[in-house]
Formats: structure tokens, sequence, C-alpha cells
């Protein structure tokens, strides 16, 4: 038995003793009202309507674009209608425009062969007419660092580390080679390469190429060089050609462009508290996206959802003690500025967020959630776990919580991150798959009531310090 | 605080000091083999490429057709490819062929509304020139008892009770209904209705008519009347217009027949035990499938999965100490002949199952198990769930099992239904949306190693008598 067990079983008898010490001071109305939250959220939610006017309607929001203004007119509006006090918080984001289709493809003994392949976000485009280059295949960052000038020089990089299918956790995976999309341009332009082309983070074999940020730091603008995905099939095509062809070249053209910052929102909803209003509970999610899809699951469903969240405290007669907000961050994909501005804003004003979560993990079954507070306040949290069981929600670890609200973090604040069932997640991820039909109703409004049930519990229960002692 | 979760509290506590005191003789050899099976599953499965095959190169399997006929063929090369000894278990099955695509549309003020509806299994056809009435609408069976042969002579029955959708677990509402589509027609019969249209059982609005099992019971034929689905959007807008329409008929046109019984086989792939080759340990799912999609969901998933645990055992290493069956079972939709017949001969050969494990329930992420047995097998098996929690499968509760292995209830025999993520389930259940392009690779093949776990455990350690007693 590994030691970590042993840990693990103590901590497990020590919650069993703890939540008879504390079940009875949480009570029946506990349950009852949060059956109400997913009975109403299964049976009049609107979570899945707006999702599909920001989906279908608007479509991609990627930050400084029309779309992107859109949808912070059409959710305050919406958010508006119910009665809330709506904000437009100014916020200055990037802005980055993909331009006209990339076009791509390999050149092998006179064939050409088409690859699908995107730029990522921030990259600079080709000359006018292209670029074409040989190939060197390194499988992830680790593999670059070992690569001289002399191997790179004039060449296209293929940085080519698939996600480990291992993982349960798919953000894990994802986390484990991110960094080859990030930085790839930055370290291959270092060593002196013509481009770089990154296998899609993507654990399924398809012919999406997945967008995503990426960085040059503080690499001299003649040093910058185009950066690309390329789905899954043609990364193992690339592969398999480079290792049984002698002449393979890749062709690519992108006219994407960065343009100067533009002004844009933090959408911002309350329900002002009526015992506590200087006690703020946070719901968020981010109203940009990428350009490829129309980003239902990226962040839409989040959008939508911490939306319901205010609706069905209202529409099942909760009056909130401490205040409630809707936040629908602006600029998450790439510069993560409505995040930072927003905390800002909140340290100017001296606000005091006491809990803050964010649903930015996909519109699928939720799971659980992911905390980010201390151990005193994770214990607290945890004696509520048994109100979720009957809706199959078990997941309640200590690990990140959200791109937006990270910025949040305090002593006296918990973070946390709804946590869906993350299996599919990464098929549509900052692709052209990522579109509504890819949201299944149930799955949003479930999400939505599991976000309700826990902002309830911490409306009504505040946070308890030192919950350790108990 | 409820009597029941006091219950629940102290038998958490029993659980805790169980797991204690028994989890040493368990060890860390488990959760190195399970890993493997999770790890190999999802990167060496042939699940998917099994299924892919099954779903788009021979379709839907109805019981008594051709390609249920292939169906047999295919999985038993597949399974002694892979060097098992396979047998074919003869079992005669109900032929029912729906014909000619059906033809329906309302008949509103001499206007007509095409509607999407499908035969019943085993339901009879029209005349060749359809037949016409007036509808009556009740929600449900219960309603449908209230009504008099005079409310309902010559006319067409409408059942629209629609599936609760405040169940989490949609099986649930599927039960609580699933009697207007079985029963519909046979009571509706009795009192001298023309046809049944019946809601299709899904619980999302869309267009598709849901197919599935029906009886005529004791009717005699001349009673016996036509039973379609209707898709859930077109009984939403049937039942509209019925409220506003003082003229409204609907016409059906069914080509639909049932044949003679004929020869079919239950496909059954052994590795025989090297300790106790007479404790048998089955994992199954169902052949065949309804017509209208590719029957990947229901029941390509767990035919492939059961498969695939015999596959994953091998490649392991695994030498059984117990016989592992594998139990590819011939017409569960329409009759349960094959389910019923390999019960009979296992009772004739006095053979002795210890477990039999169900996948019949889509191929979506696995949450964990329900079970069918007594308290002290369940409290043995409850001993494995730490082992399970590393890969999200939280879910094991005393329920049912599995249509096709219900025959081999007994004493000493565990019953087990793999229970994947049941959200989307009836959006393609019986449907011609129960496609291959519906189900994610990943999540079948984290439902083989789920079942593979369990398979493994059951094996290492047989069936302890008197679990309670530790």
């Amino acid at each position: 038995m590994k030691k970590s067990s042993i840990r693990k079983n103590y901590f497990f008898l020590h919650q069993v003793l703890f939540f008879f010490a504390v079940f009875a001071i949480y009570g029946q109305n506990d349950e009852a009202q949060i059956k109400s939250f997913y009975d109403n959220s299964l049976t009049q939610g609107q979570s899945y309507a707006w999702l599909a006017h920001l989906s279908n309607t608007i479509g991609g929001r990627l930050s400084g674009s029309e779309n992107a203004k859109l949808a912070v007119e059409y959710t305050k509006q919406e958010l508006e209608k119910l009665g809330f006090d709506v904000y437009l918080q100014p916020v200055l984001v990037p802005k980055w425009e993909r331009g006209k289709p990339e076009e791509a493809f390999l050149r092998v003994n006179d064939k050409k062969i088409t690859v699908n392949i995107c730029a990522l976000g921030g990259s600079i485009g080709t000359p006018e007419k292209g670029l074409e280059g040989e190939v060197i295949e390194v499988n992830g960052m680790n593999a670059l660092e070992k690569l001289t000038p002399e191997d790179v020089k004039g060449r296209i990089v293929f940085l080519n580390e698939p996600m480990d299918p291992t993982q349960i956790h798919t953000f894990k995976a994802y986390g484990n080679c991110v960094n080859q999309r990030y930085s790839g341009a930055l370290e291959a332009g270092k060593l002196g390469a013509k481009a770089v082309v990154v296998r899609s983070l993507n654990l399924r074999l398809d012919d999406f190429p997945h967008t995503g940020s990426m960085t040059y730091g503080d690499l001299a603008v003649e040093n910058r060089i185009p950066s690309v995905a390329i789905s899954t099939n043609d990364a193992e095509k690339l592969s398999k050609l480079l290792k049984e062809e002698s002449s393979l070249s890749l062709y690519l053209k992108m006219s994407c462009k960065q343009f100067d910052d533009v002004l844009s929102h933090n959408v911002i909803a309350e329900i002002k508290g009526s015992e506590f209003p200087n006690e703020i509970i946070l719901v968020g999610g981010h109203l940009d996206s990428w350009d490829l899809g129309d980003g239902a699951h990226d962040d839409g469903a989040g959008v939508v959802q911490s939306m319901d969240v205010l609706r069905l405290l209202k529409l099942t007669g909760i009056k909130p003690k401490r205040t409630i907000r809707a936040v629908l961050f602006m600029n998450e994909e790439n510069g993560l500025r409505g995040g930072l501005k927003y905390a800002e804003e909140a340290k100017k004003k001296n606000e005091r967020h006491i809990f803050a979560l964010e649903s930015d993990s996909g519109g699928f079954t939720p799971r659980g959630f992911s905390f980010d507070c201390n151990a005193s306040y994770f214990n607290q949290v945890l004696q509520w776990k048994p109100l979720f069981e009957p809706y199959l929600i078990h997941y309640f670890k200590q690990e990140g919580s959200g791109a937006d609200i990270g910025p949040l973090k305090s002593e006296h604040t918990v973070l946390a991150g709804l946590r869906p069932d993350s299996q599919r997640y990464f098929d549509y991820h900052h692709a052209s798959s990522d579109t509504f039909d890819a949201v299944n109703k149930r799955e949003l409004e479930l999400g939505t009531a599991t976000m309700t049930s826990m902002v309830y519990l911490f409306d009504k229960y505040g946070l308890q310090e030192n919950s350790l002692k108990h």
C-alpha cells in the first residue's frame, strides 16, 4: 500500500467524521433548493437559446472583431431584460486578423499534397507569394532545445509532440505539450528557422487544424517567423513522408496581421446582496473566442451558464445575502486583458471577492469542481459534496480554477473551475469544429445547475474562517 | 436530516473501516495492472476499429436480417484471429421487416403537413393505400386507461407522454414512460382504435422518430392495429394543431411485416481458466440492433468493448484463473431470445457463472456500474471502488444489470451493467441518428478499460462468501 493511499484514507476518515458533525446545520432546505435549481435548469433553462444566438447568429468572437462587439451588446441586452444591473467595463484588447484563408501543401517529387493548416493567433503572415522550405521534425520543445542553428537555419521546424492519450484528464495532456504551440515560434525563431508548423493539440486523428495563442517574446521583429498548426491527420502524414521521401518541402501562404489595440468591454451583471453587499461572489466565462468555429464550447457555454446562474437564482426566489456577479470576460484567448482589468479595478475599489467560479472547460456533463484555495476553505467546500451526489457530481479537488479569475487570487478568496467531462473537449478546442451542434442541451443545463448550487451555498454560508478547527 | 441520510452515513463509515481492514490484501499490483488496462485501451484499443466495421460496413443488424448474419460471421472471425475459442450458439429469432419507408402526413383543412414517423418493431402494416383517421391525444397509458371504446373507436390514439427531463438518470425517465410504446397498440387495440402513434422516447426536440419493441399480447389478429413512433418535434406540432384546428386527421402508410422465426446465433469466445475453469465470468453486449441507424451506441459499443476485454487481458499477459467468456447476444431488441437461450444452455450444462457484466447503455464516458446481487457480494465489490477513482469511476449502486444477462440471475452470481454517462443516450436510441460518428473513440475505450478492470478483479479474487462478516 502506498503512503499516498494511507494519507488519502486518513483524510477520508477525517471527512466522514467531519461530515457527521456538521451536516446537521445544513439541512433538507439545501437539498430541496438544489433540486429546484436542477429541475428549473432542465425544464426552463435559457442557456441553450442564448448559446444558439451567440454561436449561430453572431459566430466566432475574436477580441477586437465586430462579432465580439455584437456579443457584448447582445449579452448586455439579455441581462438587462432580466432586470439585473449591467455594467460595461472598458478594456483595451489586441486585434489580430487571420485575413484570407491560409494555403499549404507538401511538395514531394514535384507532386503537391494539400494539407490542412491555420495560422496561430498572433502570428505574422508570410510574404505575399508564400514561403517554402525543407522541414525538420522534432518531438516537442525538449527536442527543439537540442538543435543548433546549423540544424534549423532556413528550414521549417515541425513540432510534432502528440497529446498523451493515457491522461484521463485531457487538460493535463494539453498542459504537457501546449508550450510547443505557445513558444515554438520564439525558440525556433532564435535558431533562425523560416517558419514553425505545430501538431494540432487534439487527441483525435482528424482534418481540423487547431489555432491558439503564441508568443514572439522579446524576439527582434526581423527574427519573427510565421507559425501555423497542422491537423493531426496531416501531422501524421507529414511525419511519415519525411521518413520515406528524400525530397520534401512545405509551402505556406498566410495573410494574417496584428493591428493596434482596440477598445472592448467586460460585461458585468449583478444582484446586490441584502445582508453583506460587500462580499462578492463571481461567476463567469469569457465572451471572446477564436475565429475558426463559433466558440460554442470555448467559451460560449461558460458565458450562457454564468448568465443563467443569475436568472435561476431569481427564478427560484433566492434573495442573495451577498452580491452575486456574473462577469463575461473579454480577451481570455489572446491576452487575458479582461481578467487582468477586472482584477485591477476590483483592487482599486477594494472589493472583497469571497468566491469566484469560472466555467471554461466546455459545455459537457459536469463532473465537479477544482478549487484553488487554502486547506481550511477546501475543507468547508467538502462538507457540501454530499449535496451534489444525486446529480453525479463527484469530483472535488484542489487544482487550478480558471484563467480569467486567476488574477483575483488572494488568501481570502476561493477560486474554482467547473470541471465537465473532458474526453471530447480537444476534438473541438480552437478549431472550426467548435460549433453549436457539438453542445448537448442537457449537458449544458446540468452545468448551469451545478454552478448555481455552489454559488447558492457560498451565498448562504459565506466563507467560514478556520474550518479546519471543526 | 433525513433517516435515509443517516443510514447512508453509517453505511459510509462502515465502508471506511472495512476499507482499512481489507485494502492491504489488494495491493499496488492491482493499481498497476488496472493502469495498464487503461493505458493499453487508450493507445492500442481495437474496439473503435471493430465498431467502424460493424457500423459503417455492415450497418443496422435487425434480428433475422442478412446484416445480423454478417455481424455474426465478422465478430466470430475477428475473435478467432485473436486465438480465442469461438462457438456459435444456435438460437431461433423473430424476423420483422420495415418494408418500404413509411409515409405520414397531417391533413389540416385540406393542407397536407408531412410528419416524421416510423413503424414500431413488430407492428403490422396498414392497408396498401394507407389509413387515415381523426386523432385523440392522451398523456400516456394512465390517461388511456380512462378512455372508453366510444372515445377511441375508429380513431388514431396519440400517446404523447414526454420523458421527464428532471431525471438525472435518463434511463429512469425512459423506464417511466416506455409502456406507451410497448403496450400502446395492445391497450388502444382493445378499445377499438384504428392505429396508435407514440411520441418518440427522446429527451431532445428533433426530427428523428425512434422505433423500439411493442406487443400485441393476446389481442386477436383482427384487433391488431398499426403502431408508429413520431418525432418529438412532430409530436409537439401535432399536439398544438389538435388544440387549434377543428378538422385534423392523420394519414399513415406502412408496409412492415412479421415473418417466421429464423435461425441465428449468439457468438461466444472464451479463455479457459487455469485454476477454476468451472467458474465463469461473462462479459457481453448484443449484436443485433434496430434497422434505422447502424446501431453504433445500441449496442455495437457493448459488443466491441466485450471483445476488447478479452483482447486486453491477453495483451497485458493475464492468465485468468477463471474462465472468461465474451458473449455477443442475438435478439436483445425484439425478443431477448439470445439471452434466454444462453441461460437455458448454461443451466442444462450446470455452468456456474460467478460474475456477468453487460455493456448496453451506449459508448459514452463510463461513470461506474450498477449491480444486481446480494448485500454481501455488493460489499465485496465496494472494496474495489478506490481502485477506480483515478479513472473518475465513482458510481457503484445496487440497481439492475442488463437485459441479456438477466436470465442468469441466481443467488451466487453477481450481475452488473456498465453505467456510462446517460445524458445523450436517448438522442440516438433506436433512431437513424445512432451512427458511428456519434461515438467518441476515447469514451468507448475508457468503457472497455473499466470493464476489463472489473473482470480482472473478479478473476483474481473470485466471489467471497460472507463478505459482510469482515
